[in-house]
């Protein structure tokens, strides 16, 4: 007998039927003899919903109120889903956060998880029931309800998975797994029987939507297995785990983002602590930098540019215009329409040739890198925007990610 | 300074634009230098879409989860009223029952009251804050999310004016307050300013649809002041007061009630026992008796005729068929056309003519009486559902509720 956690997303309990069939599913694993607890989110577009009425009443929105308001939508669904059970002769409970055990800190919106105690998520366990735990949610050391943020229940799954000692956490959503690329761009695009917590953290990282890059962080700092799947199919999808079997390919996928903009400081002093300055002042106005390139200096003059999400562009833009004397920059440029495509896998620095078939694939297909940064599992390239799904499609024909690993030619 | 509970209905925090009017408003009494604390119900028809929900996942429904799902609806208010509060810029903070300290015991769907503790509602009016509880649930012994049932938004403001302390708890409705009977039957009905707690229970229990009859026993018991007005037009309503005034009429109101049949068990024998036999029968199937009325007999055996809800027709002829051979009746006959038309007032019992005018006025609009009873505050009698409608308009007329008070004849 093996202890799941599982977590139903918006999309697999989005109406009554899915519903009903979520409870179907919990039905078979109990049949086969195993112990579950369910974690859910949102029905459908509910969160969507409940932002759109609160913009209606108020714009300043404070959060204590924003989160009490959000997480009725997670409560909804369990409490749908245990009912759905109790119809199939399941017992069950549907729990709150706070009911779960799940202690957070004060921080409105984004509450972050001080402690969890699953006392009684374990009693309804021992008294033969299915748990049915609300999402993204718990109890403030104020006392206050919180909200984890837009995909926080896949962290409430991890989490839950790793207080009770769980055997896996299986993350079940729309899509059959995780994919060498986005299958909507690259109708070959394969999915993945197993892949690393590394290699998903990037992929995460870098433009792959799920799961959430907080739950996969916190599954690999506690040793969480975790499996996402699809909650449409019901077929096995992604394990992700410590470490991806020993024979594995050296390349494992692709990614894409299109989320960030560029911003290049031209003309500026070519001399110590410019650069520093210039990233101090973008840091102490919150702006999450990504990518940096600084060009080859003439004239004692250089550029530097780098990303940044688009919606941080306006705060960048002022933080750095108040420091451009003190920079010797004679211009701030923002460029929107880039995007940035990834190549994830492990081994790649001692596989020169990964980097260099990259290049040679972009080039071939008329693509130019305007910006290139790597990291021991990843390397990424900025690209015009229109260029991406293009450059996606050759490097996953490049690296024959629609062929299963044993039977890729090297590169 | 005085505090007052305001409860808002449905209706009154039906979309955002109510929601916001019910903030404005809440503005003005702040700045009258009063203190407000909130108590709200679900949007509009929220909790009849989640009971929608529940019977298209779940025909079991079990109780603990349906409180979960339903009190989700005041819970959502709560935080939306909160909000658009501090959009005026006043201190707000929802809370929920549980918070609120609304302590009950494990009946789901219709819980009890055990205790109210609302420390925390103190706390946040003693910082200057308007509390904004979501109505009609609390947590119960066994820390459970428990709901009282429709209606019981009221129960909450009654409690936590109790509580609290409360100068009056004003419960805001989309009427302008308690009529001297149902105005989309009579147009001139006429808005009493002042009613006394006994004869508005008359009034709720013979028909009168707001508030609900619960909240009102609760505010007689603990000598909570109501106050039944608008949250339309937002001018004074009716306060309800353990005495009304001195220059009250001896009629107060005309109440109607179709929501009851009439059931006759004919040919029963007419000895000792027999009545208690049946009734004693009937409680234990847990059928709500109103009125009984036994004919005369002729030839040692009687009728026995009495109302009961319309949903408990089925449980009560099965119940009184079981015993039909000790009750030596030979039918059982159920009447689904009848109506109840109560006259309710302080003093009747010494104004004789008031139960004359009440039998002659139906008598010369040609409505037959089927039955009559009567209470210290109360004459009620069945007629035919399609005469009620004739018989409350006329009786209106007849004691000149349209008039103010002092203007009326004597009966």
């Amino acid at each position: 007998m093996a202890l799941y956690v599982q977590k139903f997303g918006g999309t697999s309990v989005g109406d009554p039927d899915r519903i009903r069939e979520v409870a179907d599913h919990v039905a078979r694993c109990r049949k086969r003899g195993d112990e579950v607890v369910l974690v859910v989110s949102a029905m459908g577009k509910e969160t969507d919903e409940l932002l759109r009425l609160a913009e209606q009443v108020s714009t300043s929105k404070p959060g204590r109120e924003m989160d009490m308001l959000i997480t009725g939508g997670e409560r909804k669904a369990c409490a749908l889903v245990s009912m759905a059970l109790h119809d199939r002769g399941i017992e069950s409970a549907s729990f709150t956060g706070s009911q779960a055990g799940f202690k957070t800190d004060t921080t409105h919106r984004n509450a972050k998880i001080l402690d969890v105690n699953p006392y009684r998520i374990r009693e309804a366990l021992d008294a033969g029931k299915v748990p049915v735990v609300g999402g993204s949610q718990g109890v403030s050391s104020d006392n206050d309800v919180t909200f984890f943020g837009r995909g926080g229940s896949d962290t409430t799954a991890v989490a839950l998975a790793h207080a009770l000692g769980a055997d896996a956490c299986e993350l079940y959503t729309d899509v059959p797994g995780v994919f060498t690329t986005d299958p909507r761009l690259v109708p070959d695009a394969r999915k993945m029987d197993h892949i690393s917590f590394d290699e998903l953290l990037e992929m995460t990282a870098t433009g792959c939507p799920k799961p959430a890059m907080r739950s996969v962080e916190l599954a690999r700092s506690h040793g969480v297995t975790l499996h996402v799947r699809s909650a449409f199919s019901w077929v096995p999808g992604t394990w992700v785990t410590e470490e991806a079997p020993m024979e594995r390919a050296i390349i494992s996928a692709i990614t894409h983002d299109t989320s960030e903009a560029k911003m290049t400081v031209s003309g500026v002093s070519d001399r110590p602590g410019v650069a520093a300055l210039l990233f101090r002042r973008l840091a102490d106005a919150e702006v999450n930098v990504d990518m940096i390139v600084q060009n080859v200096s003439a004239e004692g003059r250089t550029d530097i540019s780098f990303t940044l999400p688009h919606e941080q562009v306006a705060v960048a833009a002022s933080a750095v215009t108040s420091i451009t004397d003190e920079l010797g920059a004679d211009a701030v440029i923002t460029d929107d329409d880039i995007a940035r495509v990834s190549l994830i896998g492990a081994g790649m620095q001692t596989n020169p040739g990964v980097a260099a078939t990259m290049f040679e694939t972009m080039s071939a297909h008329g693509i130019n890198i305007e910006m290139i940064s790597t990291s021991a599992i990843r390397i990424s390239c900025v690209v015009r925007e229109a260029q991406a799904e293009d450059a996606v499609a050759a490097l996953h024909a490049a690296y024959e990610l629609d062929k299963a690993p044993e039977d890729r030619i090297d590169v």
